[in-house]
């Protein structure tokens, strides 16, 4: 593989986003529509046969001897959120890009056929919705739910899918069956910053941790902020704030576990300088791969909200948003992939993925896994994301070697 | 004094007010220089002389036997903020007139003066300045201040006083002398929960405090919530969340002063669901009329913003965004209200007021003294603000007996 090339392959990418900070990519747009087919160009020059399907992901195939057997699949996005960096999505796609390069230019060739996917929408920045390219491939999309879908322009789903020559009322023929699949592989940057600050190259994706997501609720009394002594009040403020420290500390708890919890909106009322708060309003967002876990945290803010509540005078009420449930690797695969690294004498790390991912869809029908590479200061959806061609020629070594092994050279 | 002309005085007063939930007449209004004219009226009716002064200030004037004694005085406002309740300042004007029919009945004459003072514009709400009416009488009103003065719909100070016949280039006119006051005593609403929680009928209001309020800005890390361990983050909600709580266990800890913390205003960034918050922003305003009391509380809030600041990371700056001096109300008028309420085996409670008052411009040139009558639920400035006439009489009785003790009854 060619380190030139795949700085070259991001360049050319990279040029294809509307104007804006960073990459300005987003799903279904005209620009993300001639950006796919650009990567469509490319995987047929190395004589893929490539197709999109009725959801607008692009699968490009590389036959293999024994081609009827069950595929064996990589592939990540290129849509991108508003102001993106150039590496979410875009780095598993140009990655496995130049792994196909290399295996044409070796004169490899496989069992197994071997397949690229660039799946359709994997960010909510545009529709609200998330992974919808995966979620139709996996069977998984509600079609009440996509017809429903706007962006911030009242361009409809539906618009978006017809300009892209698409029927949204076609797209649960994208849907595909389990056994047409062998396993499924996504090389992605990590998006946090254990890789980096633990001097590690590579992260062995064990699992992908999924959100309970909660709206709480406070409610205390309006009084003014000069005549109202401390102890007669019922300060909303103040019982969110004791709620948001209670979260930090059942996850700080569960360090081990590799559990997240965090108040990423807090709002209050009525907002005065001299007005004791009446109302906070708090979304909750708590994460982890192991179920358990997760649970204890959501127990501990249940008691805390009751424990404040009673404390303070204050009505407090939580709301559940949402609760998925966490999505485990393929044990086979994540043991595969560590042999791999070792093979090579490339340092790896067991690893959750707090961010979910394509790949989430996929485990669901297919043995999955993912390979992590290094994102420095752990940012992303941000114009500074990086991760250097080095490390992520590292993480391409391991997604070459893995789809070998499954693939079964020949 | 009578019950139902007291009812009926608040009535009237009452019919004049903008549309809207509860009263609204904004100081300078139309409505409100109609209300004047109306109390105007009332005043003559009972053979006072009135002047309106050159800040809008209503002066009426009940002669003395020995006319050129200096002046007792009363009095308090009838200018409202929105959406208001019908007692705050109105309390204070409307007792006062009841005082002076019932002297007029009773056909008593006093040595000294007795004047009825309504103050222009005591509430900030329309011009973001409040007791502009008292600041000028004693000499306290900057005029390039009051120039930059402009309300939310673009209409500046000075178009306002020409719309009411006055001339902001002479409000410095409406400035009057020490030595034209004997002394000065306002009736008011509690506008918090004391007297009623209590059970007591007067509150004799020995101090009026002064806020320090501080703007506090919390800066930390926009990280992604799902990919960052909870031991990498600098969340800025939770630096602001300990600070609020700081500020209520400094204050807590001065509950035997009265001094008050509140943090009325907090907001974070982005305020997004699935980020760790990157900043935020506080408005603390400490009160207490014990000058080291409050100042222990601003050392606190120091202390807390530098220990958190280290301890999770964040870079906190605070700034002073205003800090009065407290106000002492004179010694011996304040023995004499005690000795008033004593007399007449009226309930008595010694207490601070939280809430800046025009009595604070007052105090600082003539001695000056404020009673308190219950409000219910500590409300106020709220449609739901609430005094019943019983126990507005009862404060009328006292302030009726102070001014006659201070006028010298002949």
């Amino acid at each position: 593989m060619k380190l030139d090339r795949l700085r070259q392959s991001f360049k050319e990418l990279g040029a294809f986003t509307d104007k804006g900070e960073g990459i300005n990519r987003l799903a279904y747009t005209e620009t993300e529509r001639r950006a796919r087919q650009h990567m469509i160009r490319q995987f047929e020059q190395i004589g893929m046969t490539v197709r999109t399907d009725y959801a607008g992901n692009v699968i490009a195939r590389r036959d293999g001897k024994q081609d009827e057997l069950p595929v064996v699949a990589t592939g990540s996005h290129i849509d991108s959120v508003y102001a993106a960096g150039e590496f979410d999505g875009t780095a598993g796609v140009l990655a496995a890009l130049e792994v196909m390069r290399s295996l044409q230019e070796e004169g490899i060739e496989t069992r197994h056929p071997i397949e690229v996917i660039i799946f359709a929408c994997e960010e909510s920045a545009r529709f609200g919705a998330s992974t919808l390219g995966s979620k139709a491939m996996s069977g998984r999309l509600d079609p009440a739910y996509t017809r429903s879908l706007t962006d911030k322009n009242g361009v409809t789903l539906m618009q978006a899918f017809e300009d892209n020559g698409l029927n949204l009322e076609e797209v649960h023929l994208a849907m595909r069956f389990q056994d047409e699949f062998k396993a499924f592989v996504e090389l992605h940057i990590e998006q946090g910053p254990v890789l980096e600050k633990q001097g590690t190259a590579v992260g062995v994706v064990s699992a992908i941790a999924a959100p309970a997501r909660y709206h709480v609720h406070v409610g205390g009394t309006a009084d003014h902020s000069g005549t109202t002594p401390m102890d007669y009040r019922h300060d909303a403020l103040l019982g969110g704030a004791e709620i948001a420290l209670a979260v930090e500390q059942a996850a700080l708890a569960e360090l081990e576990y590799g559990t997240v919890g965090t108040v990423g909106v807090f709002s209050i009322q009525p907002g005065a300088m001299n007005v004791v708060p009446s109302a906070a309003e708090l979304d909750v967002d708590i994460r982890g791969t192991d179920t358990e876990s997760r649970q204890r945290v959501v127990t501990a803010l249940e008691q805390a909200v009751s424990r404040i509540a009673e404390a303070r005078g204050l009505d407090i009420w939580m709301d559940e948003i949402s609760s998925e449930e966490p999505v485990q690797m393929d044990e086979d695969l994540v043991e595969e992939l560590k042999a791999v690294c070792e093979e090579r004498g490339i340092t790896w790390l067991e690893m959750a993925s707090g961010a979910g991912h394509d790949t989430m869809n996929m485990a669901r029908f297919c043995p999955a896994c993912m390979i992590f590479v290094p994102s420095k200061d752990g940012l992303s959806h941000n114009p500074a994301e990086y991760t250097s061609m080095e490390q992520l020629l590292t993480g391409a070594e391991v997604l070459r070697d893995l789809l070998l092994k499954q693939a079964v050279v020949c």
